[in-house]
């Protein structure tokens, strides 16, 4: 009768499990690393988006004005609220201050495979360093997050803006010229890149020498041809980068990818992404990179680089794996045999769940081969019968689900017996 | 420079401790009880909650017109949606189902202390069972979940939609009268019932009689008074729900409350509040009952029960109780003393987090007492320094950052000392 909003989801108990543990994984892999965790609102004033994207960004938003006449939003991405809150409220914090969050955002979008109007992020942010351990730190945890759920097929790709645009400069790209590529490169179509080119009244040769560099992973190429010395820097520095990944992170699969755009203005200097090839046409898992956004928010300017994993796919991409997730086990359940065991039963299911056992009891009434396999439906491990003549003498029959066998435990040891 | 939304909160690392600490709590204690967690989406379609709670809902309400035209609205509660969910994909799954979860509701309320226009609530169903045993597990649920986050202070007040009514009947209350006096009776305005009860032409003495059952908590004064069988059989099953609460559940501090309301047309039945007397005037942490939805909204009518705790007043309490919560700690934080211990200190940090343990290493390059500094200001319990000689033998200086007490330990062993 009452339908689902388009491009929105139901989660299900067995769909639940599954997100509880990724986000669970997920968020004591930050921990671990130091990051700590915060939280902003669902929606956010228009402005905050239209300051940091654009204009264009407000037909994929769900905007809205309040019955108080300001024009508010549900956030589309969490980067923008969590830095309007740095600013704000953090400044004044240690640093570096290494953030990270969850939320779910809202795209108005045409809903796909990967790709739903209100989708899950996880994200995380480290404001005031951008050293090369600062960077690789940041990197290697991204990826050892999506290890740690247990994806098993990544790809890493790193990339530098301020290397790509000093290629860019190389061949004399107007901002206009650049603006137009970007798009093409970042999906990787480089015969439309090379057309493009041609059209710019680059030379054929000149084409192909630039498309070779954005598809080359190899960083000596790359050195060759950059003149400038800011740029040269930059690439001391993904050097470095890259070797405290192998060295101390013992990463050894990733690829240098000057192609990365990611498609923001305001991203520069190292970026990166991490993909899942098993999720075919959408296979970005992972986005991130060295961004400026405190100044254009009215903060003190300070470096910050962050990453963007989505959740959603995360999970699509360890159910196209194959990925075992723990399943869902009922310790233990309670069956009176007769209405007159009820009290009983509900004192020994509460005695049990008291010690931190999982225990549902029968609260309908039923016979005991109705109630058995609804303890079947529900994964419980074990049923406990509690029956009038068992309990004058203080004990109860406990029936492994599993193997069908029986014996007679005291109540006092149940406990023992179902955990 | 950018606002947060008026209503709207920022959770720092601080306040997220603790609400990820109660929400753990919460979560493992639904699950002890065999409930399982769901999750619906933020927005619905707004004639889901008019349908519901009528048109007047919407003055309260967030909501607006997406770009395909449809009427939507951020969820103002979660019981709607939960059994939107179960109608359209549930029904066939084994009964009682029993269902939990948490989520961000969302009023155009004026903000006030425990009031926010973005709130969390926890809650949860019962489906498919109405036994006095269903209902007493229920409410003892509610109880013990509130205990274990640490509340200290809790009033547990349980009353009878269907005793109210039938009070109501025997003065001969008209629907219309009763619409008037029952959001008097639920924020307990005895004098301006009577005067109401006065004006509908009932006698002083009636009407005193009438106020003096809504305030007893004894049930023989109030199954004295009860004439028809429908509400005997009520009060009988009331008494055995309380027996039940005490006896099986150990429950003993709660109080008979025939004036509970619960404001919502939809309730009948049993009906339960549970209060926190330290938060003052907004003291309510959850309210619950028997209630009658899934045929309103197009599935085959079973009985259900549900409750629903306010996350943000449950947090409120604790404050004001002072409650000692968990507080965050880091294991270790690694100080390289310069740039070329760098690495290893990399690797020595890494090699600890894989083993679960939260470490952080200095990115700034700063020098030993600002580093020792900043590792105090998180919370470091051990500094871990990585020095030239020390590094030529293995070893590293561990120190304790209550105490200042330091001592050289093998790379090897760090685990050990520092978990």
């Amino acid at each position: 009768m009452f339908k689902l909003p388009r491009g929105t989801r139901d989660f299900t108990p067995e769909d639940m499990q599954k997100r509880r543990y990724v986000e669970e994984v997920m968020r004591s892999t930050f921990e671990t690393f130091g990051y700590r965790e915060i939280q902003t609102p669902t929606f956010e004033t228009l402005e905050l988006f239209t300051a940091k994207s654009g204009e264009t960004i407000i037909e994929e938003l769900y905007s809205f004005t309040d019955k108080g006449g300001r024009e508010l939003t549900l956030r589309p991405e969490l980067t923008a609220p969590v830095i309007r809150f740095y600013v704000d409220k953090l400044q004044m914090e240690p640093k570096p201050l290494k953030l990270f969050y969850f939320g779910n955002c809202y795209r108005y979008d045409r809903p796909q495979k990967g790709r739903y109007r209100e989708f899950r992020q996880a994200g995380c942010e480290i404001i005031g360093t951008d050293t090369v351990e600062a960077n690789a730190e940041l990197i290697a945890m991204a990826y050892k997050i999506l290890e740690k759920v247990g994806v098993k097929n990544l790809e890493l790709n790193i990339g530098n803006l301020d290397i790509l645009s000093s290629i860019f400069k190389q061949f004399n790209l107007s901002k206009d010229q650049q603006k137009y590529l970007t798009p093409l490169i970042d999906k990787s179509m480089f015969e439309d890149v090379f057309d493009a080119l041609r059209d710019f009244g680059i030379k054929n040769e000149d084409a192909n020498a630039l498309i070779e560099l954005l598809q080359t992973s190899n960083i000596k190429k790359i050195e060759n041809l950059i003149k400038d010395d800011a740029t040269k820097r930059e690439i001391v520095k993904l050097k470095q980068i890259v070797g405290l990944l192998e060295e101390s992170f013992k990463i050894k699969k990733y690829q240098i990818k000057i192609s990365i755009v990611r498609g923001l203005d305001y991203y520069k200097g190292i970026v990166f992404e991490i993909e899942a090839p098993s999720l075919g046409a959408e296979k970005q898992l992972c986005g991130g990179g060295a961004y400026e956004l405190i100044s254009l928010f009215g903060g003190k300017e300070t470096p910050t680089t962050g990453f963007a994993i989505g959740f959603d796919r995360t999970i699509l991409t360890l159910e196209t794996e194959k990925y075992k997730f723990p399943t869902y086990k009922l310790d233990a359940f309670i069956i009176p045999v007769n209405g007159d065991m009820i009290k009983k039963s509900l004192e020994i299911t509460q005695n049990l769940r008291e010690k931190g056992i999982s225990v549902d009891v029968d609260l309908l009434r039923r016979g005991m081969s109705k109630s058995l396999k609804y303890a079947s439906s529900v994964n419980a491990k074990k049923a406990v019968i509690v029956g009038p003549k068992e309990l004058e003498q203080d004990v109860v029959t406990v029936r492994d689900m599993k193997t069908g066998k029986q014996e007679i435990v005291k109540i006092k040891n149940i406990a023992q017996v179902v955990k």
